[in-house]
């Protein structure tokens, strides 16, 4: 049950509160709000005389729920916004690794091109060998952050692990929560603190409702600002290198209040399928979509195979505009 | 291997050079195709003097593979297309299940409204209880057939297993395999006699390599109007029905040359997401959508929770047309 | 919810009060059963008079629950008894197809050494390509008939689909239904009829639920000599061919009353693995184990890397018996 | 490729043919071992002076490969030793959390009365929602180490995210690394350093490759004692928690040299199948086992589902001894 408290309800008084209903407890804006256990129905009667409004939930998705706030939130970096009224698709591309000056900048040549105004790339790489390239770390945090001084792009890069959270806040105007790091907990505490946007990818072992709980993580330390990413499950199929799971992301949009964003290139794998589902993508009426490109896919450091390059990138982009026209959303 | 003898090659010694070589044998129009096992990589010599041409397969995925046809195959059925240079994408619907003359008379009356020429409706359903609703039998074919002559529609109903498959056969326009009977050899080797179109549906456990080497079973068996069906595959997670596989039906566009038709229906599992779903398909250039409607889902005989009344039918119809000629489709 | 009408009850009035109540009837030696859906929690008034004892059930596993029979039913074949009080595991073996007089015959030396009286080959194999060996047919079922005469052997194999079933209840002392048949309506129904036990896989893609309620098909037929055979399921590890899974071994131990049989062969997909999971299906406490043997595995026509050489079976088998002895259970 | 240096080759040089030939160093004992990337087949011409043996690898599964070494390596604790040619296999046991003094004070009796020397117990939880209990944290370690000092136990505890790896590490005699955060490169780079055992837990949606690649990171971290754990993978299957993966065991045994330690609690979920599981890991000849018992599962703050109470583990234990002896372990 989500609790807003009197907003007069002073610091010391909301926290008593909260640790005596074992409740989590933040300040949205003004306002006290209190988390209980979704188990709880009723308010307590305790609670009552200090109360403003209250939501009760069926399951652990409490912040996150249509339940508590039925519109999609509204999220919002450099000159980009998301969600609200906004009805914008925001497009999002880079390589998957920054490794050199050089190639960053034939990236931002690419997004300057077509008017992109934010660039992806990682600088710390979730690599399952450790044997292969790891990432340039915060060598390539420092590159991200010239190209934004340079060209004013918002940069998204992603945390791999809680032992450089610190740095990724510093460098990133939104940070990037990978899928095989959904579920760090050092990591999500640290994002509720951050003030600043957080993408949260889904594991790909994960289902949506332990997905949208660790987005709870994040809301209910006091950071509003969470946006899902889907980018495909694991399942039987190997022909792809994942499952982009569209059903699912049919019932984020239906159940949650959190944009959606998805990222077509980790689902399929292979660079072949990435336009045909960049456009369903679009076509669902999504907040956004991620797509890695490269200036020479075939000698990138990491996921070759998945990346688009710079043509492949302006053909798929001329053709998301009229798909996105039909279904009445913006491309930024 | 696929080998197309020389015209002139007679039955008698085709069939020869079949079982000599362990070959499976039909007639393409008037060319003798053998199809060897893919493991044979070079013509056998015994066969060059009577080869017109041949092609060597990577997997057992032979006569639907881009290797040998690199084009999408044209099926036809009434005033329908698609395939080919048709450009077309089908709407086809109906309900789940034929339950009266009543119910089906309303279906058909949606169908004209909107101008849709194929209609779907199960006869023999494959449930999964036997305590539960089994279908009409072949009292629901009749009823279908009957909405052909009346309305002049196409018929696609499903067989669930072997000992029916004369009926279905019979009575129906495109013989749906359904799901559960993907690996039906009984089914598979008599619709590769049937001389009619088949949409065969993958199973919800199968492999994109396994789906493809069923169509193999009815394309080897001389019937080359054979169109595949994603409907959702099983995984982890539960809060949706199945998983729809986009990325499987992009590798099918990549490298099949099958026309290819999408279920989000029965993928979704819930009617809220289909009408999201379907847009996708669309934008993603398939060949066709099958979306199941009822006149009154709630009171359906079965899959109640997914069908679509007839009003979010209309809505989502009118949808789909700026969708498809947003990717230089046609709605047929 | 399952009815017991009183034995006077003549078969006229039972088929009408099956008919008036949608349920599903069969005689149980000489009481005549009603099986309703199991949303009907309260015996109906008008059945109240003729019922002589009634069992509500969870979900449509009725007749397999142990809600309705505690203890797990008995079947017999041959000289072999397996679940009731028992104890006994029954272990199977023989090759993945019967190929010729001379391997079978090499298979019967095997089981008469070691004094195993169920002999396993098929005759119709459900591959998954046209282009490779479908098995004997029935040629193979007459050769497992002459095993049979000459050896004394039961015999187990499998029905692929409906085309061949009559064959296959004619030659068989156990019908074995293939986890890609598990669906098929026409082999369910049949062989609840069909007066002799039946092995039921488990579909690879099929959940526990699915897969006890294809098991209702049979016993609701009025056969209650039913077993069900876990063979590994479909995820997304690829090291081995599929999982096996024990976890759902536990769960139908625990809820079900019908024999379990395992086959590691199947799961596995690799003789290495074999041994070391047929001990730790007969340390479960299973009703029996199905294993693949082949005179010369390398040489097989179908399954090649899953089946054992003679000489490995004889060590496993000798190694099974304490292991059973362990968890008081008799090898037979 | 795994190379071992020449002993004489110092600390700088080695180091310096690290960075020249992109491979990981580390030192075992005396012997500088570079790891090459796995692609890399033969030796490179300039180490082929300075090295005294070296493995080529088939994939990025190296140290942990029988390539490598083919017996089990030996790992040891308190007065505990697993793999090697002990022929041990430990069994573990203790509640899911540390929640009280009094509580863990009767696991211990448990223990005491049993002859068992290994404790686990958590006191950071990896739990997927934050409005539930999340672990007593360093307040629980402190209560373990009382444990240890007081009764002589062997800790084995649950490092959750790296913000208290530095805590575990100083706190646990074990280190385990969750399933949640088997990919976390700040856990495993430390635990590659820490000079203490490690059990690493596959996740759930991890495939076997990535999860001994993981374990990759500690061994060539320099730490050698590593243990592998299977837990259950997430699969389509919801009547139990997860699916235990014996066929992956199977393979770890046969192709790493790695101890595999099996967790049935975890995977089945419900107490119910745990007794049953646990016979048929021992059967396998695993190196070891998990139990979570507690002494009032019903009144658990985690996991209360499958936690065996005292009873039924005293129970198990006891019938853990024939099967143990069957395949020739010793229990320890």
């Amino acid at each position: 049950m989500i609790v807003h408290l009197k907003d007069n309800i002073s610091e010391p008084q909301s926290l008593e509160l909260a640790h005596s209903h074992k409740a989590v407890y933040f300040r949205s804006k003004n306002t006290p709000v209190l988390v209980l256990p979704s188990a709880i129905k009723v308010l307590p009667v305790a609670l009552e005389p200090l109360t403003k409004a209250h939501w009760p939930c069926d399951s652990d998705i409490q912040l996150a729920s249509k339940a508590y706030k039925p519109e999609t939130r509204e999220v919002r970096w450099g000159k980009t916004v998301v969600g609200g009224n906004s009805g914008n698709t925001v497009v999002i591309t880079g390589p998957c690794s920054v490794e050199s000056l050089e190639q960053i900048e034939q990236s931002a040549s690419l997004l300057n091109e077509l008017g992109i105004n934010t660039l992806r790339a990682g600088a710390f790489k979730p690599r399952t060998s450790p044997y292969t390239f790891q990432g340039m770390g915060i060598e390539g945090l420092q590159l991200l952050a010239r190209m934004r001084e340079k060209h004013g792009f918002s940069i998204i890069t992603e945390v791999r692990d809680a032992t450089h959270i610190e740095q990724v806040i510093e460098y990133a105007d939104i940070i990037q929560i990978g899928a095989k790091a959904m579920y760090d907990h050092g990591i999500l505490r640290r994002c509720g603190k951050a003030g600043k946007p957080v993408l949260l990818k889904r594991g790909f072992g994960s289902t949506l409702q332990e997905f949208v709980q660790c987005a709870e993580f994040i809301l209910s330390g006091g950071n509003e600002q969470v946006m899902l990413c889907e980018r495909g499950i694991r399942t039987f199929e190997t022909k792809t290198r994942f499952t982009l799971d569209l059903c699912g992301v049919a019932y984020l949009k239906e159940y949650t209040n959190l944009p959606v964003i998805l990222d077509p290139s980790h689902a399929m794998g292979y660079a072949y399928g990435v336009a045909d589902l960049a456009r369903a993508c679009v076509a669902m009426g999504v907040d956004g979509i991620l797509i890695e490109t490269h200036p020479q896919p075939r000698v990138a450091l990491s996921d070759a195979s998945q990346q688009l390059n710079h043509d492949e990138f302006r053909t798929l982009y001329r053709s998301l505009q009229p798909v996105a026209a039909a279904v009445n959303r913006k491309l930024v």
